[in-house]
Order: C-alpha cells, then sequence, then structure tokens
C-alpha cells in the first residue's frame, strides 16, 4: 500500500509578498509548488493538501468592504469569506496538479472538498481574540463599526490604524474526514481544510459559522491524525528548522524529538506566528499516534532526507 | 436500492431580487429551500444538488472591480469568480442542509466538490459571446479595457451602460463525475457544478480558466446523465410549466413528451433566459437515457405527483 502524506502550505505559496498578485502570478507560484509535489507522488505517496489563505483572505475582506462603499453590497462575515478562498484557491491549485501531473506523467485526480472545521463555542480564544483581519480603519469607524457589530477592534501596533481582531480557536473536528480518508486512500489527490477550514460552531443540533481564524498547520495536523497519515509535510521558506536562527551559533536541525522540540520551543527558539505553529503541529501529530513530521521547503521534496524531521525519539 | 436525483436550483434561491442579500438573508432563503428537498430524501432518493450563482458571482465582480479601485487589488477573470462562489453557495448549503436534516431527522452526509466543467474552445458560442456580466462602464472606459484585456463589452439595451459579455459554450465534461457518482451512490447528498462549473478548455494536455458562463441546467443534466439519475428536477419559482402563459387561454402542464416540448419551443411558447433554457435541458437529460425531468417550485416537492413532467412518450 502506497504511504499517506498530508502536506500543508500557506497562501503565500501562491500569493507572495512584493507581487500584486495577479491571476498568472498566483497560477505560476502554485505550479512551481505542485511540481515539487509530484516528486512526492513520484516517492509513493498518496496525499493529502492543506493550505492557507492569508493574503487571499485579506484581499477578500478588503474586496468587500470596497464593494460595500461602491456599490452597497453587504460585506460578509469571516467564514463566509473563507469559504470564498476554499474554491477559488483550491481551484488554482487543481488546475496547477492536473498540469504538472501531465508533464509529469502521473496518472491521478484531484479533488477539493469545501471544508467546515468545528472549533469549540467555550474555546478560551473567544474571551481573547488576537488575530487582526481585514482593512484598517480610524478609531472612530472602529467605534461605530463595535456598536453596529460587536465585533472588536485593536489599535496595529505598528501606528496603520485600528484593525478587526478575531479568535484562533483549536480545531475539534474535519466535517466529511471520512470521505476525505477514502478518497485518498483510493489514490486521489484530496485539497482541504483550506484556511485551516471554515470555522463553525455547534449548539443543540444547529451548526452556524463563527468569526474566527484556524491554524492552517493545526487543522492539517488534526487532519493527518484522523486519516492515519504516516507522514505529515509542513512546507515553508526555509529548507530546515534552526536554532539559534540568525545568531552566529545557527543551527540546521536534521532531526529533533518531542521533547527537543518542546524543549527548544520553551527557550524561545522558534518565532511566534511563523515556525513554533508548525513545531506545534507536528508534536501535535506525533502525540497522537503519527509517525514523522518533516518541515522544509518545497523545492527539498526529491531528496527522501529532506528537511528537518521531528520524530517520536 | 434508493432513486437517484439530481435538483438543481439557481442562485436566486439564496439572494433574490428585493433583497439586500445579506448573510442573514442568504441563510434563510437556503434553509427554505433544503427544507423542502428533505421531502425528497424522505420520499426515498439520494440527491445531487447543482446550483446556480447569477446574482452571487455579479456580486462578486463588482466587489472586485470596487477592490481594484479602492485598494488597487488585481480584479480576477471570470473562472476564479465562479470558483469563489462555489466555495461560499455551497457552504451555505451545506449548513442550511445540515440544520433542515437535524430538524427533520435525516441522517445523511453532505459533501461539496468544486467542479471544473470542460468546455470545447471551438464551441461557436466563444465566436459569438451574449451574455453580460460584471459591472456597467462608460463607452470611453470599455474602448480602454477592450486594449487592455481583449474582452468585448456590449451596450445595455435598457441603457444603463455598456458590460463584458462572454460566451456561454456547452458543457462537455464534468470533473470528478466517478467521484460524484460514487458518493451519492453511498448514500451522501453531493453538492456540484456551482454557477455551471468553473469553465475550463483543454490544449495539449494543458487545461485553462476561461471567461465564460455555462449554464447550470445544462451542467447540471450532463451531471444527471453522467451518473445515470433516475430523475432530474429543476426547481423554479412557479409550480408547473405553463402554456400561452399570462394569457387568456394559459395552461398549465402536468407532462410533456419530448415532441410536445419541442414543439413548445419552437412556438415560442417558453421564454429564453427563464423557461426555454430549462425545458431543453430536460429534453438533453431524457434523449441521453434519463426517465424524467420535473420542473416546479420547491415547495411542491412533498407532492409526487408535483410540477411539470418531461417524458420520453
Amino acid at each position: 500500500m502506497r504511504k499517506l502524506a498530508v502536506v500543508a502550505f500557506g497562501g503565500n505559496a501562491l500569493l507572495r509578498s512584493g507581487q500584486r498578485g495577479t491571476y498568472e502570478e498566483q497560477l505560476a507560484n502554485v505550479e512551481q509548488t505542485c511540481e515539487c509535489l509530484c516528486n512526492l507522488i513520484k516517492r509513493g505517496y498518496n496525499i493529502v493538501i492543506g493550505h492557507g489563505n492569508g493574503p487571499q483572505v485579506g484581499n477578500v475582506m478588503l474586496q468587500h468592504e470596497a464593494g460595500a462603499k461602491n456599490f452597497g453590497i453587504p460585506s460578509m462575515p469571516m467564514d463566509y469569506c473563507v469559504a470564498e478562498t476554499q474554491g477559488s484557491i483550491a481551484y488554482l491549485i487543481e488546475i496547477a496538479l492536473r498540469n504538472m501531473f501531465a508533464k509529469n506523467d502521473i496518472y491521478k485526480d484531484v479533488v477539493t472538498i469545501v471544508t467546515q472545521v468545528a472549533v469549540n463555542k467555550m474555546d478560551p480564544k473567544f474571551q481573547n481574540p488576537t488575530k487582526p483581519v481585514g482593512p484598517y480603519y480610524t478609531k472612530e469607524e472602529t467605534d461605530r463599526l463595535h456598536n453596529e457589530t460587536g465585533a472588536i477592534y485593536r489599535e496595529d501596533p505598528k501606528g496603520n490604524g485600528w484593525r478587526k481582531v478575531v479568535a484562533s480557536p483549536k480545531p475539534k473536528r474535519i466535517n466529511n474526514i471520512k470521505i476525505i480518508k477514502q478518497l485518498v486512500r483510493a489514490g486521489n489527490v484530496v485539497v482541504t481544510v483550506g484556511g485551516g477550514g471554515i470555522p463553525v460552531v455547534e449548539e443543540c443540533d444547529y451548526v452556524r459559522g463563527v468569526e474566527a481564524v484556524i491554524d492552517k498547520d493545526l487543522a492539517s495536523a488534526l487532519c493527518a491524525i484522523q486519516i492515519e497519515a504516516d507522514e505529515f509535510y509542513i512546507l515553508t521558506d526555509v529548507p530546515k528548522v534552526y536554532i539559534n536562527f540568525r545568531k552566529e551559533n545557527e543551527q540546521a536541525l536534521d532531526t529533533m524529538t518531542i521533547d527537543e522540540a518542546k524543549r527548544y520551543l520553551e527557550e524561545g527558539q522558534f518565532a511566534e506566528g511563523s515556525m513554533a505553529p508548525k513545531v506545534r503541529a507536528g508534536i501535535m501529530f506525533l502525540e497522537n499516534g503519527g509517525k514523522e513530521c518533516i518541515i522544509t521547503e518545497a523545492g527539498q521534496l526529491e531528496n527522501p532526507y529532506c528537511g528537518t524531521r521531528i520524530v517520536r525519539g
């Protein structure tokens, strides 16, 4: 039986900082990433792709804001915006994969599942939302918006204005996980948990969307656990994880055990909002039955010994 | 074995004319439609849902336009916009269905496939695009846009300005159709071909998106043919199909044969852009192995003899 891997990559694999993010740019970027994924498939893996949506959902929120101002179109909440990006990003991933498969003589089908991820409505993060999203406003605008919608706004530390903050609760359950497992076990590449999943909560038999952002690495880790993946790949823009990063004694790691990873996290070796959440997602995967988590950049995937491996130890 | 039905409904089942189209309005509207679909399921059907996106994709195009103007975010082509609406509309359908299933003690799962539909790049419709989409412009603006992008613009007959026109080619192939068939045969409700599908063409092993709008009734009919559905339901805002509509001798039809349907079409009994494309989609289904096409409104679905049935005769 082929080995099973979940591969997570960020929305910036499509829309890179410094680019305007045109259709052609995003497609060219994702084709590069998808060509690298062909190496994993050639090495014998069935794969599930979990992707981020940071730059794209940011644009969608700005487009809603502008659409409301210029045309009176009602702006939509976060869950709806995430759903929009699941459709658009997965579409670009799908055509990029199909084209790279054709080029590399790989005969696999690609299927995208629009995916809701349930979070706990009592998650303590809802009491203290910290994740800034969407446009910048003046203090006066946010006072009005807060009164209208109840949303919470915080001042940007860099002085750009005020922004809405939403919670980043833990993913608890991935909808359609059984179907995802069936489809990937049958040899299809499955794209899911886009942007960390559409955040929903359940209350007495009733499902509703919530304004929240689920970390895409944690959502992908949960997916990897639930489909019993052998390996979990987290793609980033460096070939390995470093300790003493950008210092004289910087050291690239080939492997780290769960205990070592936890110690490095405690020491503050990994930046929050960057490497730290990736390492935490890797630990979560290993502590729930996973064998190996590999953190690396897409270009390294042709090498079976690439990246930094987190292992049980 | 349970009977298999494809049900098509328009994007206006969510965003009704006269409403602003807020999140709450769209969700309330689609919950009504989904509660009606519970009747079909209780009557023993497995169902696939094909939905339109007219009002929603119109809003997305306006939001892109406004986002480009206010924030410099690149506008995206039609295929990307359709993909966005596949994510957002399917998400609302999914939560509405899950909630109506819980209320009606139906134990089924719902799964949405982001769906590309291939069209023929030699389709004659590409030579004569007629479907108006997106914002209205002045003549000067469209001249500039035409020079920049090659897109074609026509003057609105009602004098509102100039609008981009795109082709409405025939759907030729639905991606992932085998997976759709497997999932619905296994008892899942499958949401697919949103907005008629994301239009793509294939050229020498390379897939690319195209600016086009595929008729959602034709795409749903093709889906119904390919999954070998027993019945094809097209939901609209009238309980039956009429001849001599709104005249003294108006007559609601209980059934019509393919030949009768073709004759009525020739006589111009059915309005283009309204009932005519629905009847044509029904004929296409029947001429390719389907048993019955039922055109009716959602509220009638509890009655097994509802609507107008097109039959082989």
